[in-house]
């Protein structure tokens, strides 16, 4: 079995995490898994939702987008059509609970911190990669937040990171793109936090079912990956 | 450790499952898990969306709603907010993907069944309940198609259920209830075909991540679960 | 002339009225009009909208819908379409003002109570269905409030049960059937109190204008029908 | 009793019809009942909505809507709002309704009249106006396409006319205005052919709920009003 | 080159502005720049948008619609289709942010002044006879604050009017009609204030790209038709 | 007077025009103005839309948006809100038209170019930023299409440019960043081709009326940057 790009089945595509990639917001990260490209920006208000008021509790969400071009054929624009279509609210229903994990709320206090996953250029793999770049804008947030004195004590409980596994042509593979994903068995995105717990585990058969095997082979690929990922994130936060 | 309910970890919910429960649907069913409490509907309509059209092949959707008052406290209705909320659409789209896995499309034809799941009460596992009734009333409209000749091949591939497991005071238990679900460090809904292959698998984890071994702990106990729900389906079928 | 159903001129369905039907509401009720099944909640929350605040007195308010395959073809959900249609609107509007009537708002104090009017089967005569069931839901709803010690006083005024009269081949009868109904010169809903005093009177020609003589003999068929209901509900209400 | 506007119980307010009152509808007439103003207008265009399309027949439908600042406080505009409220959608549809009373659609051919009823001044009864009136504008698009040889028989029925009839301070009265419509114990809108026929009734208890005696009442000022409303129909069309 | 109308290249259509049009609103005018007529009205209410609450600074703001059948062709109604177009839009907010600029909302004190543009009947210039009228509107409704001594001071800095200029088969021409305005290599619409400043000035060149002359000639044609319609204005406050 | 970026008051920002920016679109340009960045892309469809379906003429269309986060403040996103503001829809008009400016429609057969113009980070101009990049990905999409043999002839008529100019401290400026604009007493937005045509111009005095004397000024100011801005873009589509 040959992958379309060539890699190994346990191999990433290249990463990269550049962070101030905007000048405005708190975190702002630009993360590439090889051609797909998303904006993460991590936005600090003061306040909570309604349902926290009060409780000294503070709150992360996400927003996702992707824009009308960031694919092959070009989507219609969701603020033009009125609506997030389903595909876009199961999406970031996904990173805010995700990033709620890599959060003690309760040390955040009552702020909120929102996250804007923005695709720019799509190849696959766009919500792991969100979730992988949202989570060092969340830091940077954080950080911000530290730096004000808004927040004395450190709400970080530590990185998350996502991968896609899935099984192409019979071999479970690491880190689908577009070609491998639309031809993919099995797709399964998984987040992990840098303790090797899992916080979300979504397997999808295409097609036919997957048995035990498969799905153990597709998490042990995927907590390689994440390892990967979270010394990505490190080395990015260490930087500047 | 004691469930609120007094069942064992690896003990489903008294399961009812009543066909014919409305007169004008292909397939009707009333679906009761416990106290959680789903009609589901199979309409088949000529024709597909237009994505499918002239491909021969056919279509199976699903929609999902609650009754404003199907819970402790009332909701606001959809219709009236003008809008489906994200929980909503999330699982919408997941009864849509798992009960296409239980049929071939193209042994379809150019038909669509549409699946309508409408929570009349609420007790945890909705989502769960919804998936093991609705592919009763499925299989009623495909055995109307053929009676009525519509189709002659049968495009069922398999019976598909799902149950929900998760980790309760630090013991994994299988179908949770409401008091049980809102209390679980790990909640995890597992679909799976009668053949014992997994069809969709999400797993979250609530507060802190879980490891590998509860995650294998769930799953097995989810295998279980779905063995006996198949066992239910199968004599809800062959009774009238 | 012989109607469909083969019932008399003035002779209603077989009408059965459950109490408690679901679990979570204050009052629940599943009424049958023959085959037209609907499920009446009534839930209490504390609270006017913002036009009644501070001035002691209550509210009731009505919401209707269909299950989408409540009928023989399947109606897009209105969650999905992101609208309530005309003829919704015009229903639970008509509820709310019926059991408004039925209420002295001001020994309701700042309380509202909410009917969902949902329709999970369809034969003709859902609104009249869904009043005089959501009448004994009500009622439930405002022993709830008493015993609870909320209210001290009684706010029911009376009760109020609603039927629909037409002429079907020229003949007047009494709770009309689909087959009637859309067949019929003339179509009437009738709300009434146990008083026997109109609360709404709403008639439509249906092709033909209709004449005073025609008029009259709906109304007289409508009370006697009315009578009927109210005796149901009394009976419903002393069970249990 | 004295009617606030000193008018006797069964006097209508001084009603005007003024047709051709704008240049680019088939029809366009501005309806005085008082100081309710309402610009009714009649558009013709080819063809029929899906449900009628290759049955010869042809279709009659109604808008209705009311300046922001017809009334004495300024309503948000339902276009900037994003949707037509209860009271709107229950009017336009009463309106069309009633409309479709006066013609044979069968005649009409595939044509689509679309009647638009825009409230500029409100002062109680703003519906019965819009409907005496745009029948008027009505009978001058039906005329239009006869002119112009698009249909060949006259597919108009009859006239049709609308007043409010209500029990004001005990008395029943005719035609009320805003002043003695928010007071009125009962509040009903009529709407006849000038054969004398019903097209449709419908009556409201405001507050306690009204005897057969009343009704009867109600109905007799109505049938003579509805008569003077068809003579000033008449006087108008006879004009130009 | 002769004027479809006949009218002189720097002539007005024949402008007339009806105070005290409809009776609720403080200041309501019926505006026509010949077959163009637009009913204006200017209600205040007490209290300001979120942004300016505290600030001791008033507001003005606009919308604007069309009746749906003021054009030769019948309009879907924006109410009806859910959202207001983007010609709609642009409109409203130009006529807002113009008689913002008559204003000094500093002395309009913490009040709305909401201006209503509603076209009955177009014919080109809805938006600038919409300005013309709504600033006599406007004056009326700060005159009524004065009078109820609400305000103490004159918020009024001048008054403001707007007219369309373009080039018209090579020629500038002064305020065009429909079938002018349809054919028009440019269009432009200028809004000046009574002391000969510009408060906006929006060109379109529709078709070929317009040169500096050309725009010189139609802001000297624009400045003399601005000074006209002060004029206009001047005399219709003088009157009542 | 010193600018706040201390730019001589003729003087553009930094611009650069990044072509093939992302890999899908036809045409794909990152623009910046100084700190003021937008991703343009230009997609090729085949069709157009109705309304001139059947006249070989296409179409050339826009539609803009901002990241939530491309400002100081977080803005809600307009996905997520159902629709698009005001300012939005004013400013995707603009562009589409302006880019229509640029092209023979008939020239470009029955195809429509859709431009999406996404502000990444927003610092002042993100109008003429969008039209001036646009201009470029249309150029690529219109040598794609010519490429395919899809055209024959050459649409293009000529490049499209466009700057802001404004009145800031009694100084006319080119090219407003953000802090001079939020404070600027006119603002001014103008297009025009390389033959020095005007396509679009829009001043809009903020706080004071502007005379001639300013406006001419202004004029040009924006003739120069747009000659210096053509000459850019032509340097960008010289390139590769």
């Amino acid at each position: 079995m040959q992958r379309p790009s060539g890699r190994a089945p346990d191999q990433l595509r290249e990463v990269n995490i550049t962070r101030n990639y905007t000048c405005h917001a708190e975190g702002s990260v630009l993360v590439a898994f090889g051609n797909t490209k998303v904006i993460c920006t991590a936005s600090v208000e003061e306040g909570v939702p309604r349902f926290l008021r009060g409780t000294g509790s503070g709150w992360v969400t996400a927003e996702y987008g992707m824009l009308p071009r960031s694919t092959g054929t070009r989507m219609g624009r969701e603020a033009a059509r009125g609506k997030q279509g389903g595909r876009t609210v199961e999406i970031q229903r996904l990173i805010g609970r995700s990033l709620r994990g890599a959060v003690d709320l309760k040390k955040l206090g009552e702020n909120t911190i929102t996250i804007d996953c923005d695709v720019i250029q799509a190849d696959g793999g766009t919500r792991t990669a969100s979730i992988t770049g949202a989570c060092v804008a969340l830091v940077d947030a954080i950080n911000h937040l530290q730096r004000r004195k808004k927040i004395l004590d450190d709400p970080l409980l530590q990185l998350v990171a996502s991968v896609s596994v899935g099984v192409y042509r019979g071999v479970p593979v690491l880190d689908l793109d577009y070609p491998e994903d639309s031809a993919a068995d099995t797709d399964m995105n998984v987040i992990m936090g840098e303790d090797g717990g899992f916080l979300e585990v979504q397997g999808t058969a295409e097609g036919a079912a997957f048995d035990r095997g498969a799905l153990d082979a597709m998490l042990d690929l995927a907590a390689g990956g994440v390892r990967e990922l979270v010394a990505l994130q490190r080395q990015a936060l260490a930087e500047g």
